[in-house]
């Protein structure tokens, strides 16, 4: 596939140079996402980058990838050292290991194939080099937000009166793999579990959970307390609907929001609220802005119209209003009020500033948006009214 | 729930006498499965848990978390050592960490929280202590157990001509999750990502793939190199259908066989070899029996009838025949030739010794079991015999 060894060069020539600029000789990539960022497949082995540009793809497993000048195969990380000196590789002073995601045991059991060689933190490094997406992880993103938007387009067609909320996200969850939904995405840390998404209905919104999701749910299972719980959908409740969307290993995360008959004037207001948030950040999220600065802008407007009480959960609330989204759904940078990251030029963000209700439930608009030097281009621009389901 | 509140109490004093048996003096619980094994439902926070028997709950979220003597809301787990003295618990000289699941930050992070208190390796205890269920454990099994078995009783009525694999495994979701499937399952490690299952078609069986699945298939994408790869189904060629069996944060494994049409003798061989193979392990497996001694037997079995070069994939091998599973699809003991790990009564095993045969596909059964004093007792004991859709 030439086409995509320009592309991974191209990624890894970011890398080495952001490397360079931190002083880091070397990385070793381990971990399931950034294997598939540097590669642009799934294997189970890992990446060698140096800060002078070097690239050498150790694979594990499948033994019979497709032949590759800069692949070897190996059986275990003990045999890198042997195979870096027969590349004519020096071992270096320093090597980058993905310490925020691999384990304790996988960490120590690396640092010791590098033996002497200082052992750094390559996971912010990923995390900041994945923040600016290239043109080509954005033209995916750009076709998970096409499939992800006839998903929600036919949405109106499922509901069938006393539906429960479960039977309805069912009933989603089959568009979205008739349309090619992977049925799967990754997260990174261990503070999100979900299915296929989250479709939260009536006051089940109002359930705080233990995840760090903008909006909570009971769910069905102490197992897995999160999303709809179950309960039939009840005239004057709001349903948001806020499900996957990795349809190629890049994924779009978008909300919408449909009721059961006429909701409480304050739903509409605050849905509003939520839309007149998204416009503004859409036109100030230039680059160089301060990612705190969305945040505090969107909290203004929510003050204005007097909504705080219900911004962003009511009996819990998110300390967020977005979040870098990619090949993870819980990229960086976080859209808190805390975040002093300045815009880039080619970030994805996604943007759902959400309101909870009590009783009704939740409204507000997500879309995906990628930082263009004028504004946000929107991934997902797909009908934003609440739409009635009766 | 009192009912719940002894049954966690039952885990927490095995745990205690292993710790004991181990001289660590105290465990921070701080991995989702392991926090829903000492509490019975997710939260996000921490369990204390010492040799001599106390347990404290320290919960971040949710903030309104049933109020328990037990419990301790905390902010940040840097709280930890106040609320301690606060309780008259002393720090522990050595205090255990889930080293083989926790990233290195995190146990970084923790490890500073507990000062000089000597960092030891919590992970393979907890992995013993959840190795053998509790008979209440082993109820919400067979629970799971009987909503996959009939799941699969209606597999045979979704077939149609000219399916393709994925449209087929669509289908199968969609009875799972009618069927009260929580569409997610917990695995261990980083080796395997899956969607809600594996439905594997002719020559796809025999694609390597970069997990640790018994079976491979390509996947529909480089993202997701597993699984159903989008092709047609076509006469001649086994179906192997090795989905989700998680119902309630437990879950069991189970593995069927369908053709369409009529296959070749060989697999009709291969699926019975499996299905002798089974009979064999039920009997033999009893408390005491080295887990290795099952897969010799198997391999004994296979060797006999002249199958090796199927045994367990044919490009590529895998080196076990079954696995612990609860919580996790991929507990401990792998069932390999080289496992030491004697079988005690009451732990659960998933057995599928499986053939792939170039050009038909796989074949093979998989059952859940649980190790009893006469033998295995079968969690999913549905019909075994290759069903055909035609």
């Amino acid at each position: 596939m030439p086409e995509l060894r320009g592309e991974v060069s191209l990624r890894m020539r970011r890398l080495s140079a952001a490397m360079q600029g931190a002083g880091m000789e070397a990385m070793l990539i381990a971990s399931n996402a950034n294997l598939y960022y540097a590669s642009g497949r799934m294997f189970r082995g890992y990446v060698y980058v140096t800060a002078d540009g070097k690239v050498i793809y150790f694979v594990v497993r499948p033994a019979d990838f497709e032949p590759d000048p800069d692949m070897v195969v190996i059986r275990k990380p003990e045999l890198i050292p042997a195979e870096l000196e027969r590349l004519g590789l020096p071992m270096p002073a320093n090597v980058g290991l993905e310490l925020d995601v691999l384990s304790y045991s996988d960490t120590e059991r690396l640092r010791k194939v590098f033996g002497t060689s200082e052992m750094r933190n390559a996971s912010p490094l990923l995390r900041q080099c994945r923040q600016v997406k290239t043109e080509r992880e954005i033209s995916m993103m750009r076709e998970d937000g096409v499939h992800q938007m006839e998903v929600y387009r036919k949405i109106d067609q499922l509901y069938k009166r006393d539906m429960t909320d479960v039977e309805f996200q069912i009933a989603i969850e089959q568009l979205l793999r008739k349309e090619g939904n992977l049925g799967f995405l990754r997260v990174s840390g261990p503070l999100m579990e979900i299915n296929l998404g989250s479709v939260i209905a009536g006051p089940n919104a109002d359930a705080p959970g233990p995840y760090e999701f903008a909006m909570g749910g009971a769910g069905v299972s102490p197992a897995l307390p999160c999303g709809a719980c179950g309960e039939i959908m009840r005239v004057g409740e709001a349903v948001m609907v806020d499900v996957n969307g990795c349809f190629n290993g890049y994924q779009t995360d978008m909300t919408r929001v449909w009721s059961i008959g006429r909701l409480p004037d304050l739903a509409y207001k605050a849905h509003e609220c939520s839309r007149r948030i998204l416009r503004r950040l859409e036109k100030e999220a230039l680059p160089g802005v301060e990612v705190g600065e969305l945040y505090r802008m969107a909290e203004a407007i929510v003050a204005e119209e007097g909504l705080e009480a219900y911004f962003m959960g009511h009996r819990q609330h998110a300390p967020f209003i977005g979040h870098g989204v990619g090949i993870e759904l819980n990229e960086t940078p976080p859209v808190t009020g805390r975040c002093r990251d300045l815009l880039k030029e080619g970030m994805t963000l996604a943007l759902e500033p959400k309101f909870v209700l009590p009783g009704v439930g939740a409204v507000g608009v997500e879309n995906t948006y990628v930082v263009r030097p004028s504004g946000l281009e929107n991934l997902t621009p797909a009908p934003e009214e609440i739409s009635d389901l009766l």
